[in-house]
């Protein structure tokens, strides 16, 4: 279900073609979040024209509502939310525990603690080599998620991507329980595979998550442990560090063990995709990528824009840029800036609570990093990838087209 | 810049063209709101493809936050929210007062005092001939508005149409009250018209607004007082009624007066959308109508459809509609139904905080209005307008194009 295409000279990075249950998606290839089934701000057609073959559903909150059971009355998370492509889910492992273990999130996501304030109002009861009791968010109620029980979930989603439950854990735990922790993720692993070799859907793929910290021999034990099991593809999940360097760092390790032992089956990096990791991502050999940052910076009034020297953003809801005529991002071909749309009025209608402004940032965000992944998968395919990282490194915008 | 072109035989109802500064807009016609400078949750494109050919923007909001300078800046409200098409800007009168005497827009709206919450923050300081004092609900600033105020403002947004400020009297105040209130709006009528002809843009167009409460005789009064006025339109506002028979009535009183005194200029009815509102408005003549109705039901999980026993609504966040497989509406046209979003999806996403899904019943139901609106300009032309007038009100759709 994975074809390899190109292998770039320099680097790890490749082009290919997943091919699942409800389409192609061309690869290395960004993944929009439609979290509780809907891309924020964002229709699927929205979606598809900007040229996106794939988006992400989120097992955790749609297990709490609308509900798995409601969902699969449907035929699935695509037939719910009107999305015809193929879709992969997360398994929940990251939403319980970063909750949980408080502050992961943030770790992981080099943020502060604001991001993680959807899940303050929960928080996990027990963790036991049978699975993990929590308090749901919506309603207070006491939940347990097994391993089966997110098989379970995901073969209800209905999703050509499947992802095992793993315990992500944070950075400030000791070597030790990362590496016990590590151990019962690669136990429960098994129990996945179990789980839907037995009932799930015959054309739904599950991705093995590697995990292991930001220890070097137990992410390459993960990985192999990982690419011994029965699964289709490799996610890489978990800490990643304490900064980029480091994050970096602990994909390298995972992808070298990879193209060792497992260079034909399919990456996912889970939860990563600002602009400078992108770049490094695809040439670690990273097939797919998600991330809150494009759609969620949106809705804070920031534009992504070729400036690295401020991590390609643009904040425009600061207040220099009231009245400003500049555009959004000047050549861009997204819808909002073709139609004009000037900073001073995203400005405006951040402050003003429009939401125009927001889904008018969603699609340039989100159109920037799809013109930016097609450029990649075009620099791989014709042997430029490592001259066309370095024009990004040094503020070249994505292709027009 | 008015052309009639059919008038029907058997009511006042008519068709005919607005020739404006930026586009024609074929009547009759309903005006989506775009309040703030933004029709809520759409992009200028979708409203275009809707089919509509004229938004609203409010001057008293506008006139707080940006303010006129900015958006002048810009070279007009079109030029700032990339609205290329005709637009029409009330003149903030109705904000003004509505917060002031509290209750009026409830009165007028047949709505509970919910609706007026954005105003309660506001209060009206002092009324004099001289115009209105209030407090900006924005930073809590005392601000003035003339008569020549609201005409500089709307200079400086470009609109196509302005409206002359008035005094939007309540329902509950006496007949001395509405009658001195009118002769006052009729002196303001003067002095706006006065300040358009030395400082107004030359291809914008000037409402009068006929006043005059529920009393038959001053709703005539006021209407030929507008009529004899420089005036190239004529709107309708203020207090309508306690109910929609009562409200009906002053509008059949003050189009027959003006099919007497001035059946040549445009009639626009305030504020006014509801579904059998527009059927029974345009049979009285009307030419253009706005209102917050399709937009703000969207918001709250109300679809319009064609079930007049309910008043053409139903609720879709209410709790029978969960895991409903429905579509919004049988055979629907729009984008929303198009694309098979289901009743049950509407209802997960607005309890789910989605935005995804206002703007979904958004392009819905302003699809729904924009057809009823061309099956009742095509009723006219072709002489069937009352035989289609029926068939709404027995619960016909729109027509499917």
């Amino acid at each position: 279900m994975f074809e390899i295409r190109t292998r770039a000279a320099d680097s790890r990075a490749r082009t290919g073609t997943l091919r699942l249950a409800h389409g192609t998606v061309e690869t290395p290839a960004f993944v929009p979040l439609a979290t509780r089934g809907a891309v924020k701000t964002l229709e699927p057609r929205d979606v598809e024209a900007l040229g996106y073959e794939m988006v992400l559903g989120n097992t955790f909150h749609l297990f709490l509502s609308p509900g798995p059971e409601l969902i699969d009355a449907y035929g699935g998370l695509g037939a719910f939310m009107r999305w015809p492509r193929p879709i992969i889910t997360d398994s929940g492992g990251f939403q319980i525990f970063s909750m949980g273990h408080g502050g992961v999130a943030d770790e992981i996501k080099g943020r502060g603690r604001s991001g993680a304030a959807r899940g303050s109002a929960s928080a996990i009861l027990g963790l036991t080599e049978d699975g993990v009791r929590f308090r749901s968010y919506i309603d207070g109620g006491e939940r347990f998620m097994a391993p089966e029980t997110s098989m379970a979930i995901q073969a209800a989603l209905h999703s050509d991507i499947a992802l095992v439950l793993d315990e992500c854990t944070p950075f400030h735990v000791t070597r030790d329980y990362t590496a016990r922790s590590t151990e019962r993720t690669h136990r429960w692993l098994e129990r996945c595979l179990d789980w839907h070799a037995r009932h799930g859907p015959r054309d739904q793929i599950v991705y093995g998550i590697v995990q292991g910290g930001v220890e070097a021999d137990l992410r390459v034990e993960s990985t192999e442990t990982v690419a011994r099991s029965r699964c289709g593809g490799i996610a890489i999940g978990g800490s990643l560090g304490q900064d980029k360097p480091q994050m970096h760092q602990v994909v390298d390790w995972t992808t070298a063990a990879l193209e060792r032992v497992t260079p034909e089956r399919p990456r996912h990096l889970l939860g990563i995709g600002d602009i400078d990791d992108l770049l490094v991502g695809v040439g670690l050999g990273i097939d797919t990528f998600d991330c809150a940052m494009p759609t969620r910076l949106a809705r804070h009034g920031v534009a992504i824009v070729p400036d690295p020297a401020r991590r390609w953003r643009v904040d425009l809801a600061k207040s220099r840029f009231r009245g400003s005529q500049e555009p959004i991002m000047e050549g861009c071909p997204c819808p909002a800036c073709a139609a004009g749309f000037t900073r001073g009025y995203i400005h405006y209608a951040a402050h003003a609570g429009e939401t125009t402004g927001p889904r008018l940032l969603t699609l340039h965000n989100l159109s920037y990093i799809q013109r930016l992944m097609s450029d990649l998968r075009d620099a791989i395919d014709r042997g430029v990838y490592a001259e066309t990282v370095a024009a990004f490194m040094a503020g070249a915008a994505p292709s027009v087209r």
